[in-house]
């Protein structure tokens, strides 16, 4: 069996709170879908927003191969000719050759929203995409809230995608648009509704009754063959069906085949891509492909983990492109920093008395609120300084830092005094901040003798205060993300002094890179 | 038809990656979940953490009124007699009227695993229950990898859970531990035990294919009535069934109790104050109780809300405590910040040029990296400044900020210069790194004139890179979150320096709190 990808990230996934894509950021997200091998990717609505217009016109030179770009948009609107239509005109503007159109199959929209009569409504479907075939488009047409229409009209939400049969529509998508619909109630449904028609059937569904993905497969299973989702669910409220999981259930669990094996192996990193673009941080716990989804914490799950990989993983992780984690915490006790040790090549013996030692120092930190499950790399120094694994790249002496601000002028200025052996370097920066400044001294003061450091830099910055009760002379944990041009590694430093905080991490980040770099 | 709801949140949701529980944590959970009348509560394993068993002990005075306590751990070890078993004997230690352990359902584990003779599991399963039952407890077993095992070797899977029935179960509840069953599965396998068993069927998935919430209710479809989940879905990888979604569904669509309408408007405090206390942020985009559960961006929807909320919402939002939210954005246009300007009790004319002022105001400043989606109460000072509703409680003339590191000693000093009125206030604070000093500079120069800021403090702070690529000299958007006795509230600032993007949003959290104290 094989079915159709329809993403919808660019269109529907825009509607997310707090997302606004450049029009740069959706040619990015095309490519990469295109990479992954999605057959149609909705662009936007042409008409309803200046970005979206120029989107189709720069997304013809962004070179696709293997997906098909889509023109989203409504039915003509009541009372007015196709030929003069607004929104049908800017669909053709558009200039693709395949156009989605949406229209209403709950009767309480057609009264309540558009205030038109019923029939109205069937012409307005059937004009509009008799329309858009007579320009020669493959035409999909999205029945809107159905599975509501369906269980408060049945006859009339029948009338309505029958209506885009007969008008030619090449595939009627039944639309979960609320996304408050059950999982059985969507399988019974898209199971009748197949009896009835004859072109192609699809799915799209939201996530507010947290079913979405689940229920795309049941109608899978029902018989519908085009699935419409966004990457990693994204979506306005709760969010549209996550195509990436419905892919990786699809291909390891149905055995119904939509991507291909060896682009399966992308999924991970399209989604994290998407992500970042999407300024989001990728869920941890993301299904398939979070940084969580293999990670195990649990004592006695990691002692299985070892001795069989499919005790607690539904599938290998590989299959995804992603990896599987053993975390150091304060439950997982020794097995886990001992497989640990053995993943960075450090001899630790399971008796030995600095292994206690280093355990011990674990669990006060972690005590402490360091959670070094989010910054590996400062895990690896740690464990690498605790067992003199390494000497010091550098020592600092002591720094100062200068913020002033005078009307809508602001300044930050590190000056900072370290060693390197012993060489005393005793240097000046400004920045964007304390922490920048921090960040632009220290690499002056080292960048004589460790050249490499010039081609990392900060990619992401967090903080997070500990103790919502102490208000704002809290602990506050900072993590720093850097990357070079092949890695990026994450690096955590703990105080009350968000300053302190940061140069922690900040020294972490940079004496990772050197270790890396010394290998 | 009712259902018993039974919360793993301490037990399998303390194994969430960088989640770590201390005793009062749990605790205050206990509480929150007695309160919303989850009719069990999982506490933890006594004897595989120190931790665990003081929360038995401190639990018992902690006035649970609604919720019963349950101790959690596994069956005996292979060749040990229960009486000496060193599990058993902790869970009798807990002291609660209930315990539920579990068991090996597979046999992959059994042999894997355990390395025992799949007879010896059965007994370790029969003589585990036949012993606690024996001392007057409860016992509830939970059947691990259950579905995994039923498609494995169901004779096998089948004859464990038949041993713990004929041991004296009170339940038996099947697990998908591994999280990766389908949804159809589920439902066939449940129907299928549901036959042969007569002991009451419960429940536990985890959320690995991203269906543990469709999972657990086509579960109750098919004949369970016992039901496992964790608070917002917490948990080891993809997490648990979020019993939040469960209770919603079951009460709103299902029409199965399990809480009382009354209770159920708590549910989204509840999900809340748990996202608290582990220290995660509530998901945004969660159903039902998310804060973008019923938030409403694109200008069709706004508008068809408007006219009749089903048109857009799947439920009504204060079922479960939520409420719904008009979004001001790029996509939403006039008709969203008309809306709010009502919510604000500002008079906004629709046509007026300072209509077009504003909008065009907030799309630059969206474009700038500001979202005020995220900062309401940025929104608002901006509104109501743009449209003369107020004027400033005080304005800076200049500020310096100094931070100093000497060995193991950071210092972060603030002077500030400002005016109230006609009133120039000269004066400098320490603080815990430059915002915290900035923050006590501005409450010492503010607080004869402003008393009541006092009550106020900075509840998180939320630092964002919005340009990876420009590295640490990016622009950066600072979130602040401050609380009073009765409100909390969002304030923003965007700056490529770091100091100024707190700054603004400091100022606007302070003159928030002076605006609806003025009130």
């Amino acid at each position: 069996m094989k079915v159709t990808l329809y993403d919808t990230t660019l269109r529907d996934g825009a509607q997310t709170e707090g997302i606004s894509f450049s029009v740069t950021d959706k040619i990015r997200i095309a490519q990469k879908l295109d990479a992954l091998g999605i057959h149609y990717i909705e662009g936007g609505w042409p008409g309803a927003n200046p970005k979206d217009m120029e989107f189709f016109k720069k997304v013809k030179r962004a070179g696709l191969k293997n997906s098909q770009v889509v023109a989203f948009g409504s039915t003509r609107r009541a009372k007015t000719k196709t030929t003069y239509d607004s929104v049908l005109r800017a669909l053709l503007t558009a200039d693709t050759k395949v156009i989605t159109i949406f229209g209403k199959s709950w009767d309480l929209h057609v009264k309540d929203v558009f205030k038109v009569p019923l029939d109205e409504n069937l012409k307005m479907i059937s004009d509009s995409i008799k329309y858009l075939k007579s320009k020669g488009k493959k035409v999909f047409y999205d029945a809107e809230h159905f599975f509501d229409g369906y269980v408060h009209n049945p006859e009339y939400a029948k009338q309505t995608i029958l209506a885009a049969q007969e008008a030619g529509a090449n595939a009627v998508i039944l639309c979960d648009t609320n996304g408050g619909t059950g999982t059985s109630e969507i399988f019974k449904i898209v199971r009748e509704i197949k009896e009835i028609l004859g072109v192609p059937l699809g799915i799209h569904t939201h996530n507010d009754g947290d079913m979405a993905v689940a229920n795309s497969l049941a109608a899978v299973q029902a018989g519908a063959t085009h699935i419409q989702g966004t990457v990693n669910g994204i979506g306005e409220r709760c969010g549209n069906a996550n195509l990436i999981s419905i892919i990786a259930n699809l291909s390891l669990k149905l055995g119904v085949s939509c991507i291909s094996r060896i682009n399966l192996k992308e999924l991970t990193e399209a989604s994290r891509y998407v992500a970042e673009i999407c300024n989001m941080k990728q869920l941890d716990s993301q299904p398939f492909v979070g940084n969580s989804a293999f990670a195990h914490k649990a004592g006695v799950h990691i002692n299985a983990i070892l001795k069989n990989s499919k005790t607690y993983e539904h599938i290998d992780p590989h299959l995804v492109g992603n990896r599987r984690r053993l975390l150091i915490s304060e439950l997982t006790g020794k097995s886990g920093l001992l497989q640990k040790a053995e993943e960075l090549e450090l001899e630790l013996d399971k008796n030995a008395s600095k292994t206690k030692r280093l355990l011990k120092l674990l669990q006060t930190m972690e005590h402490e609120g360091y959670h070094f499950e989010a910054a590996e790399a400062s895990l690896e120094l740690l464990m690498k300084r605790t067992l003199k694994k390494f000497k010091d790249f550098f020592k600092l002496e002591d720094f100062r830092v200068i913020i002033e601000k005078q009307k809508n002028q602001i300044k930050s200025e590190a000056i900072i005094k370290l060693k390197v052996g012993k060489h005393l370097q005793h240097t000046a920066a400004l920045g964007d901040g304390p922490v920048n400044a921090l960040d632009n001294a220290l690499r002056k003061a080292l960048k004589d003798f460790y050249p490499g450091l010039s081609e990392m830099h900060l990619a992401d910055f967090k903080v997070r205060v500990l103790d919502e009760k102490a208000g704002t002379a809290a602990k506050v944990r900072v993590l720093i993300q850097s990357q070079d041009k092949t890695n990026s590694w994450w690096t955590i430093g703990v105080s009350e002094n968000i300053i302190e905080a940061s140069w922690q991490a900040l020294m972490d980040s940079i004496e990772y890179k050197l270790l890396k770099d010394a290998k």
